[in-house]
């Protein structure tokens, strides 16, 4: 493959700004790539495993002559961050992110990013429950979606780069406004992660069933949800502070209908539940097919390598 | 290993009963193994793939002579085929069940059984998204538990046997009484079922999100609920309406604690929220060490070998 991007800064060295960076060795699709996180020990270890080609000790280092700067931290922390960098960027470089939030990314960022600095957002949907540097593997984005959020006005030119360079990392690429990303991402990913937690918390505060009861027949069912509900804390209360009226508006639905069930439970009409239970089922066959899934016993997720 | 039973009878040939023929050929647990389903298509299929050393045409036939007979049917079914069966059981014999509701097993089965038969219900807690007599496989209960609710005043001998046949099968055991069961699974398995059908269904609902969009992003957290919500519909209606008063009592302490993340999110409390997505995050550590899940890649699920 041919570099994309000559120099790439990854800020913040998480989950995903560390699996980019494996992705990109694998691809050739940068020519160098510098690193930065606010925790020296992040840093040190970064050094230690050979994450990124330089780890420097501040963000308007790292940045310095790169073409494309990837802010990789939590949502919550994006503001702060833009406005260090914001002096240090080169001009003709492009601004990208990695949060699953769009529209407040899009306000906390974009005032920040100097005349002559593309900005454009982007959300590569995948990840595990791990996190910090060590998490991250080459393989993470491949096969996924990652969200193209251009502003309105953006340079064509500079979106069709990062597009390319996401599909150099193995992803799959769509663009969308940032509007309705907030709104797919609530129904897909945050909501589902929320009620995970929800699921794992009640579980946890019951005194009838013992700790040791929940945790050693989580088999059945309960288990999914507790992987689900490993995800950081951090990013995940950034998620939900910051995609706050589509959190809500999705919450509203999704209790709307768990009543409806729970009224068909209570009243024993065993029809209701049997036809919506087959509907979810036919749903399920419907994300295999279209290959974001799969039936074999691994899941199909793939192998840890560097 | 040596023989526990000398013929088994399994009546349903579904997930759960085809699994446990390839884990008792594996392990030599049967000297014979009878089998019938009330479907003659399921039975023609159970002929084609060797599942059973004899497949009847009638459950009465099936449990003939046996010394171990498996109700495998839904919990809604257990009734009429208890009552079907009764006449033609062997004395000394054992009935169980491998139901996921004990309260109405034992209410709906236990007046049928003669005198001079044992009755002694199980749960064995494995299963997959998957159903019907080719989706079982013989490593299904494998270190999973096999929760063992004999009623009051069971036979020792019988009750102690059958764990033996269980722990020959490759499950751990425990001993439950019928209560404390039914909310136990209704905490760690029938709740987060119910959920996850749920939250497929009001994405499946929306307007404003397309299916296509739903389908296509899944990976972000939806995936692993379509995967819980692709489970047998009759087996979870029958579950859902067995277990009624422990299901709609968890589902009140799920609303409530729902509601205190919502009012969190509504009024910006990100202290709340990460204090709270913290402490499930240490739960699923607690899982890990318990062994009942994995951190590898492949969640450890084994792979399917008859």
């Amino acid at each position: 493959m041919t570099v994309v991007y000559e120099k790439v800064a990854l800020i913040g060295l998480g989950l995903i700004a560390s699996s980019m960076f494996w992705a990109m060795k694998r691809g050739h699709v940068a020519g160098h790539v510098s690193g930065y996180a606010r925790s020296a020990e992040t840093r040190d270890t970064a050094r230690r495993i050979g994450l990124c080609d330089t780890v420097c000790d501040s963000a308007e280092e790292a940045v310095k002559d790169a073409d494309l700067v990837v802010l990789a931290v939590p949502v919550g922390a994006m503001a702060s961050v833009a406005q260090a960098i914001a002096p240090y960027l080169k001009a003709g470089a492009t601004v990208t992110d990695v949060g699953s939030v769009k529209g407040t990314v899009l306000s906390a960022v974009g005032p920040h990013i100097p005349q002559g600095v593309h900005f454009v957002p982007a959300h590569p949907m995948a990840g595990t429950e791990h996190s910090g540097p060590e998490s991250g593997f080459a393989t993470l984005f491949d096969n996924r979606w990652c969200l193209i959020v251009p502003p309105e006005g953006a340079d064509e030119t500079a979106v069709v780069r990062l597009e390319d360079y996401w599909k150099a990392l193995g992803a799959n690429i769509e663009r969308m406004d940032p509007e309705h990303h907030d709104l797919v991402c609530a129904v897909v990913s945050h909501i589902p992660h929320l009620i995970a937690y929800t699921m794992v918390g009640v579980a946890d505060d019951l005194q009838r069933v013992t700790d040791q009861e929940v945790i050693r027949f989580s088999a059945a069912g309960f288990r999914d949800f507790t992987r689900i509900a490993a995800s950081d804390p951090t990013m995940w209360r950034d998620v939900f502070l910051t995609n706050k009226d589509a959190t809500i508006e999705m919450l509203g639905r999704f209790t709307e209908e768990l009543f409806a069930l729970q009224r068909a439970i209570r009243t024993g009409d065993g029809e209701q539940l049997h036809a919506y239970f087959t509907r979810t089922r036919a749903i399920r066959r419907s994300i295999l097919e279209a290959g974001q899934d799969t039936d074999a016993p691994d899941f199909g997720r793939a192998k840890v390598e560097r």
